[in-house]
């Protein structure tokens, strides 16, 4: 029998994977889980979008151009421009998802062996797609102390070598929450500029930021126009995630050739997903409004209970849907596992995503979850009522 | 500004790209195109999957798993065991086209550096994919002489180095229309158990083989069960080009677990393709005896008439919906180019594929094209009529 490739065996599985089995225990025994440990929206896709798939008249499913239908590539530049992000439809390409768009990303940019500066704890598929393309990722560690803000310039630049040939960031960021700062971009901005390096910037939570503050998109920096590539996915936006659809953005115009080839291999970007998510460009304002206070009510509930429990720090998160949050356990990927295994409280446990699988350096993260607020209120008050009884019994506590 | 990576400079455009401005030049100055140039087919999409998209209710468009719907897996596993492919749904993966089928495929099974043996012409996308997986094409050639039958066995031999970990058909074939036989595929079977190698089954054309032929898959080979994989798409039998589903099927644990991972990453196959896909396992059979007619009956006309044109070969295609064909020119490229750019009868004419975007080895295909009869019988009449016209005019005819 032939042997698998080497990268086969370095691409790491899903972090949850090993809960799986345990989960699918649980539930054989009729337990209810409350799943804290996705990041899929129970919101609705907007009607605008279905009822564009649901009165389709396509006859023939054809192949759309590898770069995207151009109606919706026109569409998709003026809800960038609406944003201060000056692109046209020939600085973007559709992707399916924004998995493709980071693939793409980093398969145009950077060769095996160069390395991409990522701060951590981050979305943990990074590390799939850093492996398919061969590149190195390089740490530089966040801290829920101040809330997971960007790590001072100073790390960044002491981790630079030869081979370092971009940064990735995630804004708001998956899974901590935190939403950078102008400033703080502006800060990349500069260091990305001195050293000549890429700067991916994953904003797929664009929409999610709370208490008044604005997303600042990296595409705004000035004077880096040729080192800025944005990556986009209608996914969360408009609760899509099964389309897979996304968008590479970037206004160097040799990634776009560059990008726009490993396009045409894969022919196109899927048809139905593209009707979705040009129809809900027309989404109404008010399907964001209602959507983001349902969020913060979520997250001031989720937060202030959290912090109420014993032990449990729980920053403020300000973007996207998630907390990374400090547990009172040793060992929080023990704990998650004995939450599906040994606990349950009226029939009930919950699922978590502990977060050791969104850092790169080992050890970190050990009393670290990533908790995600996708559920409805009452839910998630069931769900943290169930965690602080957990924690209350757990036998590996931490002693504080 | 950053430089751009070296696979991105190595991956091709796609074979027809610099036509493209032509045809689009052709277009505003009011001609008309008969596209024989892509495998794009005008057959409509049954309407029992078009109806399972009109009529789907979802109410938020959420993940799947990662290797497809549990409900889509199983029904396509007993559409294998139909077919004497003897498989259960966990020993496939639903993918991203057929594309993203063969980029599992290579990635799980193959390092940077690896070689592939593959009977050219092939289709030219394996180049993209065998770029970025950094996998090396070694062409062994068919000939149009003897209908672009499998080369002989001694022939893939003398390719073999340390480095061949597989071999990659297409049956039928795009673009040559070859339909492998149960004794070609054996010898195939017996010569990857002699090196164990791999053999990566591209039989997306299964349903359609004509003149009573009957289709072998490499999965049917005997004691090959560890080195085969399938590549499979719904985009050709189901006239679905755009729902970008496809699957990897191989009876190979190590190779599925694998694929998983590259899976997962990217999350989830697109959901509204995945509905396509199942509600299509449920089309009537008298959907293919149409469609096949059909193709049985383009093919005889347009086999014939470009045998009468002087100076043409075109060998008689049992399978897919190509041909090859040899024509009197001394480079079919310029000659292509020429059809749009100084050419008309009647304000129409034709695009055609050049095949030495097919071939791997240099100057091989300088007098072939790809002709796909995807077009309706009058048009392609049409097409054909034009097609001899041009001949007769072009300057740059090859001397018989």
């Amino acid at each position: 029998m032939p042997s698998i490739s080497e990268k086969g065996r370095l691409m790491p599985a899903s972090p949850i994977r090993k809960l799986v089995p345990f989960a699918e225990e649980a539930k054989r025994q009729g337990r209810k889980i409350y799943h804290l440990n996705i990041g899929q929206p129970d919101i609705a896709t907007p009607q605008v979008a279905l009822d564009a798939i649901r009165e389709n008249r396509l006859r023939v499913v054809e192949y759309s151009h590898s770069a995207g239908n151009e109606s919706y590539r026109r569409k998709l530049a003026d809800y960038y421009r609406n944003l201060g992000i000056d692109v046209d439809h020939t600085q973007l390409i559709i992707t399916t998802g924004g998995s493709e768009a980071i693939l793409f990303a980093l398969m145009s940019c950077l060769n095996p062996g160069d390395e991409v500066i990522v701060p951590e704890p981050f979305y943990a598929n990074y590390n799939g797609f850093a492996v398919t393309a061969g590149v190195k990722i390089m740490p530089v560690t966040s801290y829920i102390d101040n809330g997971f803000a960007l790590p001072p310039i100073a790390e960044f630049e002491k981790l630079l070598t030869p081979r370092t040939k971009g940064i990735i960031i995630c804004n708001p960021n998956n899974p901590t929450g935190y939403l950078y700062s102008q400033e703080e971009i502006e800060q990349l901005g500069e260091l990305i500029k001195k050293h000549d390096l890429y700067l991916f910037s994953d904003e797929v939570y664009r929409e999610f930021c709370y208490d008044g503050k604005v997303h600042f998109s990296a595409m705004e920096i000035k004077d880096a126009e040729q080192n800025v590539i944005l990556i986009d996915s209608v996914s969360k936006r408009y609760s899509a995630c099964g389309v897979r659809i996304g968008a590479l953005v970037t206004k160097n115009r040799e990634i776009i050739n560059t990008a726009i080839k490993f396009a045409q291999a894969r022919l196109s970007p899927p048809s139905f997903g593209q009707i979705i998510g040009e129809a809900a460009l027309d989404t109404p304002a008010e399907y964001f409004c209602h959507v983001q206070q349902e969020y913060i009510e979520r997250r001031n509930l989720m937060v202030s209970m959290l912090n109420n429990i014993d032990g449990v720090l729980c920053p403020m998160p300000t973007g996207a849907f998630y907390t990374t949050a400090r547990l009172p356990v040793i060992d929080a990927d023990d704990f998650s596992q004995w939450l599906l295994s040994d606990f349950h409280y009226e029939n009930e446990t919950v699922m978590l995503a502990p977060a050791s699988g969104f850092y790169s350096t080992p050890g970190l993260g050990k009393d670290e979850v990533r908790i995600a607020y996708v559920l409805k209120k009452e839910d998630l008050e069931k769900a943290i009522v169930c965690l602080e009884k957990a924690l209350e019994i757990y036998p590996a506590r931490k002693k504080s």
